[in-house]
C-alpha cells in the first residue's frame, strides 16, 4: 500500500519519509517563532554601479530602480530549525522593480545568494525560489580595525568585501523597499528549455521579528570578484565573471549590524 | 532592458547569468561525452527486507516488486563537467513497479541519495528528480581484509556498511531492471500542499558508457542506521530513523566494482 | 654557504627558511600586545571527581591538589598573530601540585588541550610544552537556553559538555591556582624510551590582558565522553577512554565567560 | 601516587595517558609491517634550479649535491596504523651532501613536508625529525589527459603541479640518494635561541616493502608557488616567498606512480 500526501504539508523531495524537516516546519508540524533567534553579524556594503550595465542581470518584467548594486554577508548563529547551528550566507542584490500583469512591487532583486549549508540551499531553493548556491565562507576576520569577508569554492577565493575606517553611526537607512525580489525557476525533467515553474516571488520587507543590537559605519569599504577561469569555477565561472564586470563606483553605505530575531519566511509570495 | 531565455538551453536559479553550467550542459553548451570517466569505485550491498516494511515507502502508483532493499556507496574521481574534481554518494533503493496510466515499469525505487557536494545535488534535484540530500561521506576505508563506508551529517554518523571477505566473482547479476525510478516533487511558493511538480521520473537502465574494470565479491556485509535525535540530525532524523527501522534479513549480494564511464542522464523521462 | 641561526631568534621545524612566524614572533621579529585581541567565548564547566582516580595522571612530582576535573571550550576570534583568524580548544585540566627541586607550584595540570587547528598546535607543543592534540570542534551551540560544546575526531563525537539553566552570575571564583602545569616530553629520535626533552613548565597565572565582558553562571553541566574503539580513535582512544572512566561527581561551578585580551604566553618557564 | 614511564616504550604529549599510539607503536605496542600498505599515488617532478640559490636553504654541514628542486605529491589510503584511513602530503626536497664529524651522506634535505592531517604532523615532528607542517590538499585532479595537483592554507592556493603529455616509462631512475635528510629542531621552553633537540637525521633510502604497481612518464610537467601576504599566509608566508623565488629551469623527470607498501620509519637515525 503506498504512501498519500497529507493536505498542507510542506514535502520536498524524498517525499517517501512524509512530511519535511526545515525552516518552515519542525519535527510534528512545529513551527518556530524566529522572536529572539537567531543571531546574525551583517556585514553590508553598497556602491553606485551603471545602470546600463546592471540591467542585463534583470528578468522579463523587469527594470533597475538605482544603478546600485549591493553586497552582503551575513554569519548566523542559534539557528533554531538546525537545533542552534548557524551557516552564512553571501548575498548580491540590485534595486529592482516589477512591473506584472497585477503587481508593481519596489523592491530589490537577489542577483544570487550563496550559503555554506547545502540544507538551506535546498529548502530555499524550492519552497521559496530564492537563487542559493553552495560556497565556503570562512568566518569574517577582525584585524587592526578593519574587517573582511570571502567567499571561495573549492579553494579558489572568488570574491572579498573588506571595511575600513569602522566607527560611528551609519547614515539614515537608504530608500524604502518594498522587499526582496526572486525569480523562481524549475527546469522541466527531460525537456531542455521547459520549465515546471517561472515565476516572480516576494520576500515581503514587513513582517518578523528582527531587531537591531548594535550598528556602526565604515568609512570605506572594497568588494572585489576575481575573474576565473572553468577549471577553478565549473559551476560558478559564468556568474562570478560577470559579477567582475561590473564597475563599481564610490561606495555609498557600508555596515556592520548585529541582529537578533528574524522570520521563517512563510509569507513569501508569488507575483503576477 | 531585461534578459530573454535562449530557447532549449538548460537553466537553473540564478537565471540571470544565462543558462547553467552543470553535468548536462557545459561552457558554450558543451556536453560531456562521459565514455572514459568518471571512475568509480563502488560499493554495493543488498540485503533481503520484509516487504510490508517496504510499502509504505511507495508513492502513489508504486509497489514492492521483491523484499529487498539495497546500499550502495560511489565514490568518484575524474568527474569530467567538474574539471576532474570527484564526489562521493550514497543511495538506498527498493525494487519496485510503477504502474500508471501509461507506462509500467520493474524498476528501482531511489529512496535517497545522498552526496557530499552541494552543486550536483542542486542539478540532480531540479533536472532530474533525484531524491538527493547532502551528507559528509568520508573516504572508504581499507584495512585487514575488509572494507567500510560511513555516512555522518555534522559529526554524527547515521549510517555504516562493512564488507567483510572480500574475495572471487560475484554471483552472475540480479534480476534485470529497467531502471532507476524517481518521485519528482518541487513545493509551489507560498502554499504548502501545492506543488510546482510531482511526477515519476524514470532514469531507463540502457545506454551509456559504463564498463567494468574490476569486480570483487564479499563474503558477508553488514549495514547499521543509528537512530538519531532531533537535535542531532535536524534535517534528517525522519529518514535516518525510517530507515533504521527496517529489519535487514540476510545479505543477497555485496561487491566491490570499479568502473569507467557513464551518461549523461540526459534521457532521463516522464512517465505517466 | 649553510645558513647559521640568528641569535635569540625563535626557530621551528622547517629552520632551512628563517625564524618563524607564530604567537610569539609575526614578521621582522614582531611581538602581538594581546591587548583587546583575540575575543573568547569561554565555556566551563568544573566537576567534583575521586582524587584517586586521578592521581594515575599525575606524572613525576605531582600530585593532586583538589578532587575535581575542569572542562573548557575557548571558541576564539580576532587572533592577532592569525592576521584576525580564530580557532577552538577544548581543555582538561586537575587541580595540581608540583613539587620539584626547587619550585613548588600549586597549579592545575594540563592533562590535554585539544585544538581544531593545527599550526598552533605545533608552536604549542614545541615552544611551550602544552599537551595539545587535533581534534575537530563545530561552533558552540545555543538552543532552548542551553548551550551545546562538541568534541569529535573523523566524524566520531567523543565529548559533549552541556550546559543547563543560564542565568544569574557565578559564584566567586575557585581557590587560587598558581597557573596552569606541563609535563613538557619530546622523544629522542631513534630511541624509543629515550628524550630530547622531558621537564615541568609553568604558565604563570598572572600577567596579560585577559579582562571579562560578560560572565553569566550555568545551574547545571553534563559532561560526558564516549569510549571508542582503536578503530574510532586510532590516535585517541586510550585518552579518551582513560576520561570516560573517570567517574564526575556534581558540577561545582559552571559558566560562559565572554573575554578580550590575553598573552603571548612568553613568560613559560621550567620548573625545576 | 604518579605514573612512571614504562622502560622502551614510545611516548609524546600528553605522557599522562601512557604510551602514545601512532605510526610505529599500536595498542598493546603492536607494529605495523606496512608489508601491503599504504596505497600511494605519488605525483613527482624534478626540476633544474641554480645550486646558489639552493645553497641558502642548507643547514650548517650541508651543501647542495646537483642544482635541482623535487616537488612531491603522495596522496595515501589504507594506512593501518589509521585503521584505514589516508592523508596526503606535499614535499619539496634538494639533493644535498650532509658531511658531519663522523657521518658523510649523499641525500636529499627535505626543505618542508606539508601533509593535511594534524596527527602524523606532530608524530612525524617530533619522533622522525621530519620538517612537516599543514596545509590543505585536494584530491589530486585528472582532466583531459592532464594531472593537477594544489595545496592551499585557508583557501589560499600556494602551489601548483600540473604534468602534462602522461604516456610512456619514465627514464631510469635518477641518480642514487642515500637517504632523505633532516634537521631536527625543537625550541627549548622560555628560552628563545636556545633548543631541546638541534640535531641532523637521515631516513635510510634502503628498507621497507615499497613496491611500484605502476609508473607512468610526464612529457613535462610545471611548478608554480604563488607569493603572498602575511595576511594571507600567516604561518607560512616566509617558506612560500623563498620557494617562490627560486627559478625553475627545465624538468629533468616528471612521473605518476602508484606504489603499496612501506616501512615504518623506526630505522630512523640520528647523524653526527
Amino acid at each position: 500500500m503506498s504512501y498519500s500526501f497529507l493536505p498542507d504539508a510542506r514535502y520536498r523531495m524524498p517525499t517517501h519519509f512524509g512530511p519535511s524537516l526545515g525552516p518552515r516546519q519542525g519535527p510534528e508540524g512545529r513551527r518556530y517563532d524566529c522572536r529572539n533567534t537567531p543571531h546574525q553579524v551583517i556585514v553590508r556594503a553598497e556602491f553606485e554601479a551603471p545602470a546600463a550595465r546592471l540591467e542585463p542581470f534583470m528578468p522579463p518584467g523587469f527594470s533597475v530602480r538605482r544603478g546600485e548594486i549591493h553586497f552582503t554577508f551575513s554569519y548566523m548563529t542559534e539557528i533554531a530549525w538546525l537545533a542552534g547551528r548557524g551557516y552564512d550566507t553571501f548575498g548580491v542584490s540590485v534595486p529592482a522593480r516589477y512591473a506584472g500583469s497585477t503587481d508593481r512591487i519596489d523592491g530589490d532583486l537577489l542577483l544570487v545568494l550563496w550559503e555554506n549549508m547545502a540544507d538551506p540551499i535546498t529548502s530555499g531553493r524550492e519552497e521559496l525560489g530564492f537563487s542559493k548556491l553552495f560556497c565556503d565562507l570562512p568566518p569574517l576576520r577582525r584585524h587592526e580595525g578593519e574587517i573582511m569577508c570571502e567567499a571561495s569554492w573549492d579553494g579558489f577565493r572568488f570574491a572579498t568585501l573588506r571595511l575600513a575606517g569602522l566607527g560611528g553611526t551609519p547614515d539614515a537607512a537608504a530608500q524604502a523597499s518594498q522587499g526582496l525580489l526572486h525569480y523562481k525557476y524549475i527546469p522541466r525533467t527531460g525537456a531542455p528549455g521547459e520549465a515546471d515553474a517561472a515565476y516572480v516571488v516576494l520576500t515581503p520587507a514587513e513582517g518578523g521579528h528582527l531587531r537591531v543590537e548594535s550598528q556602526i559605519a565604515a568609512r570605506d569599504a572594497f568588494c572585489i570578484f576575481h575573474r576565473a577561469t572553468w577549471e577553478e569555477l565549473p559551476t560558478l565561472v559564468h556568474i562570478v565573471d560577470a559579477l567582475a564586470d561590473v564597475p563599481l563606483g564610490r561606495c555609498i553605505r557600508a555596515s556592520v549590524t548585529e541582529t537578533r530575531g528574524a522570520k521563517d519566511l512563510s509569507d513569501q509570495r508569488i507575483l503576477s
